[in-house]
């Protein structure tokens, strides 16, 4: 009956509204290879995008293109990956994933196998900028 | 150079707008394995959501949730997973995929590895409507 993302936060809160956090991955293999992995987690606790109502739906994906825009600004990744799951956790959140062509999993999804090794020095140091800056400016930007 | 989003339909189309069209999976192991997987490409060449203006992404995501719908109404999936990611076909399409507790995949997402067996006597067999009425569904979903 419990929900994790009812119970936690689910990562680093990088932004909080009356309608949704946002989170970075922080923990584990994740965070690892792919630094700028951010969530949107919705506060009420709906499974599926539908269930949410227009205007809802309209602020969610309104501020995952902001947090996207963000990424693009500052990380000038190869590609934005989004995406709605939620097989395991059935709370709706939105994961936002900026994507480096010398990434582990890259053309891959992050949920399919390795491609190739993790950078040397790590991937967070392969970034134009510190996750700190990153996290900083998605908060900005959702709260304008 | 060549985009084969832009260059073919990527799928059976099921539906058509001026500004997306609405195709069903049919080749290969995705569609064996995951029949009710639609995708809605975008009829211009964009690589990133963000690159829509809001009325475009707000006409992207409203009928990407139109199809959400659909599959809901006449499948009860177990889950409803939604992505855009383009990392090797960088022309923005979302996936609107069906999710059920029998699939050969579940709870991983559908480019992870195989959980478990396929369904025998197919996958297609196990959805509550053929694909014929789902297709014609979302067609009628999308041209109200």
């Amino acid at each position: 009956m419990s929900c994790v993302l009812c119970a936690g936060d689910g990562g680093l809160v990088v932004a909080r509204t009356a309608k949704f956090r946002v989170v970075r991955a922080i923990d584990g293999e994740e965070a690892r290879r792919f630094p700028a992995f951010y969530r949107l987690i919705w506060a009420d606790h709906v499974a599926e995008f539908s269930d949410l109502g227009l205007a809802d739906r309209h602020v969610c994906v309104d501020s995952v293109t902001e947090i996207e825009r963000v990424l693009r600004a500052l990380l000038a990744p190869t590609k934005i990956n989004l995406a709605s799951l939620g097989n395991v956790v059935p709370h709706l959140h939105w994961h936002v994933i900026a994507r480096f062509d010398w990434d582990s999993h890259i053309p891959a999804p992050v949920w399919a196998a390795a491609q190739r090794d993790e950078p040397s020095g790590g991937a967070a140091a392969r970034l134009a900028q510190p996750l700190q800056a990153v996290d900083a400016a998605i908060a900005a930007a959702l709260s304008r």
